[in-house]
């Protein structure tokens, strides 16, 4: 099932995704929900971000090429993760599909996509079991942890490098059944393929992030957690279109714009 | 102004704290709301947390003192911040006054608190200037930053250091008329006074952060800033009771427990 948050003539409300239509719902997603019998054509909604986390969560460095590659490029050794720690990110940097990410006047060149496979919690859930973990999980979006490198490297925190307005695109739907092994992840810049992975192929898995996280966190439903991206982005400019699809569970799509022009 | 977020007979509401009594409102006490002529006695209610932000801002390091201290004890060169830069914490992790912080079964002995004002922002801001800032607090409350320096210093993140469930007790209520330069913190573990600083000593200033923080980032309506604390806390164990006081602002009373004693 395919989950999708859209705005149609003015009302904001949960829709499933069959085919070209949307079929409207009333209630919660992530519990008791009906069909409201109003339907929808997709490509006349307008899509908006698939939830709003009470928490927001995300993994760095989950990618072995990822964290290798960067470090070469700041001239390092390569300073891989023993364990799975989780960081976080600002709610109000997120945006929906198809919204401008606006790249601030002071920014330098160094902009850069990162293509991640979201997790969308679905129940409340501590001290879970790598078993158990997935179990926990509602369903899957695609989300592009933007990020200004010559800021991070620079900054005590990551407030701007990474938690800038416009800089967390999520979406554009949420969809619950997902074979994980199958998934690959492509990233497009101006319709040419840039950056491409296996989704699953992290360092540490889903599955011992929560079972790690949920140790001493609680999850609830809507907490999202970005799972972390692989390989390395072009410096990104005014008027780039990146599209991040992650095979059967769609196309992330957002122009970037410098603030100003 | 006090503004309380409370439970009473089953039922969540905000209400104006006038003596002893709690007058109950409705609406949104960032936009429009209205008394609707219930009123509770404060010492029956059930105290809630004050608000739930939709982004959680913290400033680490913004007493001198603090970070000359800490520096000390690990035996290191203070690292003394240049720029004011925002962190953030989870939602997931915040109590209300009067709820036991849990310190997990695998926490060492170094669980230490830190007294903190919040400020309470009450409506959307971004690029805001320094003399501006101050305009877009609703009012104050008191949080308390619970840290577990072993893993503070292990970890890649903040995820168990900082934000393991119970570890961000904040309240008891809003208070919108503050006078910063008189506010005095006392932190009080079993009743004895150990920690006492002027609230309003910072490194970096309330507006400071505001206005750099907002050159990149939408302050929202309820959103959070926890201004960080000065001086250091004894190690904490089961059954201890800290209460953090700013004077004029009231007390955030939490007792510590140990996970599964």
């Amino acid at each position: 099932m395919r989950w999708i948050n859209f705005t149609a003539a003015g009302h904001t409300a949960y829709g499933i995704v069959e085919g070209d239509d949307v079929i409207e719902t009333a209630g919660d997603i992530f519990g008791k929900w009906d069909r409201t019998g109003r339907v929808h054509k997709l490509a006349d909604v307008k899509i908006e971000i698939p939830v709003m986390p009470r928490t927001f969560y995300c993994a760095g460095l989950n990618y072995v090429e990822h964290v290798i590659e960067q470090a070469a490029k700041r001239g390092e050794t390569p300073n891989i993760p023993t364990r799975p720690e989780i960081g976080y990110r600002a709610q109000s940097a997120l945006i929906a599909h198809g919204e401008d990410v606006v790249i601030p006047k002071d920014a330098t060149e160094k902009v850069h996509y990162e293509g991640e496979l979201v997790c969308v919690f679905g129940r409340t859930a501590k001290h879970v079991s790598e078993a158990e973990a997935l179990d926990c999980i509602f369903g899957y979006t695609i989300g592009n942890d933007v990020s200004e490198r010559t800021w991070q490297k620079a900054d005590r925190t990551f407030y701007r490098s990474k938690n800038t307005d416009t800089f967390k695109p999520m979406g554009p739907w949420i969809d619950t059944d997902v074979d994980l092994d199958k998934l690959h992840t492509t990233v497009r810049l101006n319709g040419v393929a840039r950056t491409e992975f296996a989704t699953n192929h992290m360092l540490f898995s889903i599955q011992q992030f929560i079972a790690e996280t949920s140790k001493y966190v609680t999850f609830h439903p809507g907490d999202v957690m970005w799972m972390g991206t692989d390989g390395v982005s072009p410096d990104l400019v005014h008027g780039d279109l990146v599209e991040i699809e992650i095979s059967g569970l769609g196309v992330l799509r957002n122009r970037f714009v410098k603030e100003g022009q």
